[in-house]
C-alpha cells in the first residue's frame, strides 16, 4: 500500500451532529481559534472520512485542511472552506494561516496532539497555545438520529453475520477459522471491517475475557464464546453470544442463567438520569446473589459510536448520568479459571422511558 | 467487547532485537531512565503482545509495567522484571517508582506521549523530563533474522490468500466481496488480521491509489487492482497485483509494461549504501522515459515490520542509506484519471549483494 495514499475510512458519510456549538469552549478558554486533530473528532465535526485532515474552528466559521489526495473527497464530504496543503504537513499550514490572520489564543486537543507535535507548534510562532479537554468526545456521547440509524445498521449486519456463520460451525473447526468466517460474513453484508478483532473462545478459553482466536479446534461438550462487532459507515456495533456444543451441564446452565439475569437487570436499570454506576450495580447485585460476584472482573458496558470504546464507561461507582440518545453496550460476564466463562452483550440506545435494545439476536444459550 | 479487556495483538512472539543497546541515548541525553510508551516500540523491546504495557529502561536493566489482565501473558512473554499495576494507570505507577528510586533525568518518547499525558507527568513530581526522538523506531529499520522470518511467513500467507481468492473471481462479483474473500483466505492461512484495509479497485477506480472497495461489480474488459497485506505474528506483508478481465488493450498493456520495467529497475537499484532516493529515482526515470512521469504520484516504497508503514520512506531525494536487513516495499504506479491505474508491489529485504524478493507471486498481468 503506498505510504502517501492511505484509503478513506468508509464510503458513505453519516455526517456531523447538526448544530455543534463550541461557544462555551471558546468562552471559557477565551479562544480565538480551536484546532481539532483527533481523527474521530475530525470526522464527527466535519463529516470527512479520509485519514489526513484537521479542522480549525473560528468563532463563527471553520476551515478544513487536508492534502491533495483528498481534494475530491473533501469537496464531496466537507461543508467548511477547505485548504489543500500540497506539502510540508497540515499543522505547519494551519500555523501559517493562524499567523496570517493574527490569531493569538489558539486551543488544541491535548489528548490528540503528541508532545513532539506540540513542540513544533510552540517553536513555530508567537501563538498562545491553550490545551483543551476532549470536549468533542464528550459531545459524542449523545448520538443524533442519523448516528443511531448508522449504529442500527451496523448492529443488524453484525447479527446477520453471526447467524450466517453459526450455521457453518462443524466439529473440529478451529477458533480462528470461525473468526475468519464471522468477519467474512460481516464484510459481505456491508461492513467496512470488524470494529475490533473478533473474539472466539472455546471451552476453558472462554474464561479469558480477552481471548485471541487460536488454532484450537472447537470440540464437543463445551462452551463457545463469540464477541464480535462490525464497523459500517464508520459506526460500531458490539455483541457477545454463547453457544454450547452438546448439552450444557447443570453448572454451565446455572452460570448462563445468572449472567442472563444480570444482563436483563442492567438493561432494566437504564433510564435517563440514572448513573452509569447504577446500571453496573444492577448487574453486579444479581451476580452476587448467585455467588458469582468475584467472577465478574470488568465493567458492565461502554459507549460506542465512531469508536468501539467511547464514554460513558458503565463501571463501579461511575457518576455519569445517562441521557436519551446515548448508545451503550450491556455485557456482564462470569469467568471461572480453567472451567469457562459466560458473557452476554447487547448494543442499546437510551430512550425517554428506558432503552431500545438494537441487537435482534436471541439470548437463549444456543445448543449446537 | 469489554473495555477493560482488550485482546492481545497476536498469539506468538517473535521477540525483541537481541542486544538492543540504548547506551548512546542515555549518554547523549544524560538520562538516568528512559520510558518507552509507543505500542510497537514496547513490543519490539520487550516482546509483549498485549495492549497495555510500558517499559522503563535504567542504564543496566529494565522494568515492565502492565495491568492484571496481562499477569500471565507478561510472565510468558517478557524477560524484564514486571510490575503489575492493579489500578490508577501505568504512568502514575511508573512515576511513583521513579520517585522512590530518586531518579532525576527521565527520557520519554516525545512522539508517543500525548500532551495531556505529558502534563500529568510533569505535575506529578520533581523529575526532569527529557523529550527523546523515536530512536527505537530508527533501530527497527534493520530487521533481525527472526523478524525477517516472520515477515517471510506473512508474505507467504498473503500470496497464498491471493491465489486462493483469485480462483473465486466471477463476473459481477463486487469489489467488496472480493476484498472479503481475500481477507477470509488470509485469516484461514494464519494471519491475525489484514495489515491494512484491503484495496480492490476495478476499471477506472484503479486510478485512485487509495480506493476503498465498493459495491461496484467487477465487469468484463477492465483492469483490477488488488493491494493487500497480512499481519501475522505481529509482522506485516504488502503486495499489489493487477488483473485484467478479458484481453487488455494495447494502451493498458503498454502502461503495465512500463510500470513493471520501473519496478524491476527499482529492485535492481537496491543495495547496501544506496540511498532510498536513488531507488525511487530508478523507478521514476523509467516512467519518465515512457511519458508517465506525471502519472506516478506517490513514493516508490516504504519500510514495513511491526507496522505497515515504517522508515525508510523511498521517496524523492530521500537520503537514508539502505542497509542489510531492511525490509521494504517496491511499488511504483501510473494512474490516469477516468481511465485506470497500474501498481506492482513486492516486499523485499536488503541483502549484501542487492535484495531478496520475498513475494513469490508472478508479476505477469493476470488475464481472467
Amino acid at each position: 500500500m503506498p505510504q502517501d495514499d492511505r484509503q478513506a475510512g468508509a464510503r458513505t458519510v453519516t455526517g456531523p451532529l447538526p448544530g455543534l456549538d463550541l461557544k462555551s469552549t471558546f468562552d471559557s478558554e477565551k479562544l480565538e481559534a480551536f484546532l481539532v486533530t483527533g481523527s474521530a473528532n475530525v470526522r464527527y465535526v466535519s463529516g470527512f472520512t479520509g485519514s489526513n485532515g484537521v479542522v480549525l474552528f473560528l468563532p463563527e466559521s471553520a476551515i478544513f485542511f487536508t492534502d491533495p489526495r483528498y481534494t475530491i473527497q473533501a469537496a464531496q464530504e466537507v461543508k467548511f472552506k477547505t485548504v489543500v496543503v500540497p506539502k510540508g504537513g497540515l499543522i505547519p499550514a494551519v500555523l501559517k494561516y493562524i499567523a496570517r490572520k493574527k490569531l493569538r489564543r489558539v486551543g488544541f486537543e491535548k489528548d490528540h496532539v503528541a508532545y513532539a507535535q506540540y513542540l513544533s507548534m510552540t517553536s513555530a510562532s508567537s501563538i498562545r497555545l491553550k490545551p483543551v479537554d476532549d470536549v468533542i468526545l464528550q459531545r459524542r456521547m449523545v448520538k443524533s438520529e442519523t448516528e443511531i440509524e448508522a449504529i442500527r445498521r451496523s448492529v443488524i449486519t453484525n447479527s446477520q453475520a453471526f447467524d450466517n456463520a453459526v450455521r457453518k460451525i462443524k466439529p473440529g473447526m478451529r477458533e480462528s477459522e470461525l473468526a475468519a468466517e464471522l468477519e467474512y460474513q460481516m464484510r459481505c453484508l456491508g461492513a467496512d471491517r470488524p470494529a475490533f478483532d473478533t473474539i472466539v473462545a472455546a471451552g476453558e478459553r472462554s474464561a479469558l475475557p480477552h481471548a485471541h482466536p487460536t488454532s484450537r479446534p472447537i470440540n464437543g461438550d463445551e462452551l463457545l464464546l463469540i464477541d464480535m462487532g462490525a464497523s459500517q459507515d464508520g459506526y460500531a456495533s458490539d455483541m457477545t453470544r454463547m453457544l454450547h456444543i452438546g448439552r450444557a451441564s447443570r453448572r454451565t446452565a446455572q452460570m448462563y442463567g445468572a449472567v442472563l439475569e444480570a444482563q436483563l437487570a442492567a438493561l432494566d436499570a437504564i433510564r435517563p438520569g440514572a448513573t452509569a454506576g447504577q446500571v453496573d450495580r444492577a448487574a453486579r447485585q444479581v451476580l452476587k446473589k448467585h455467588g458469582l460476584a468475584e467472577t465478574f472482573r470488568h465493567s458492565t458496558g461502554h459507549g460506542l459510536g465512531l469508536e468501539i470504546h467511547e464514554p460513558p464507561r458503565l463501571g463501579k461507582g461511575d457518576k455519569t448520568r445517562l441521557a436519551v440518545g446515548m448508545a451503550i453496550t450491556i455485557e456482564p460476564g462470569a469467568y471461572v479459571e480453567n472451567v469457562g466463562g459466560v458473557r452476554i452483550e447487547d448494543t442499546v440506545v437510551v430512550t425517554p422511558n428506558g432503552c431500545d435494545i438494537l441487537t435482534p439476536t436471541s439470548k437463549e444459550l444456543i445448543a449446537l
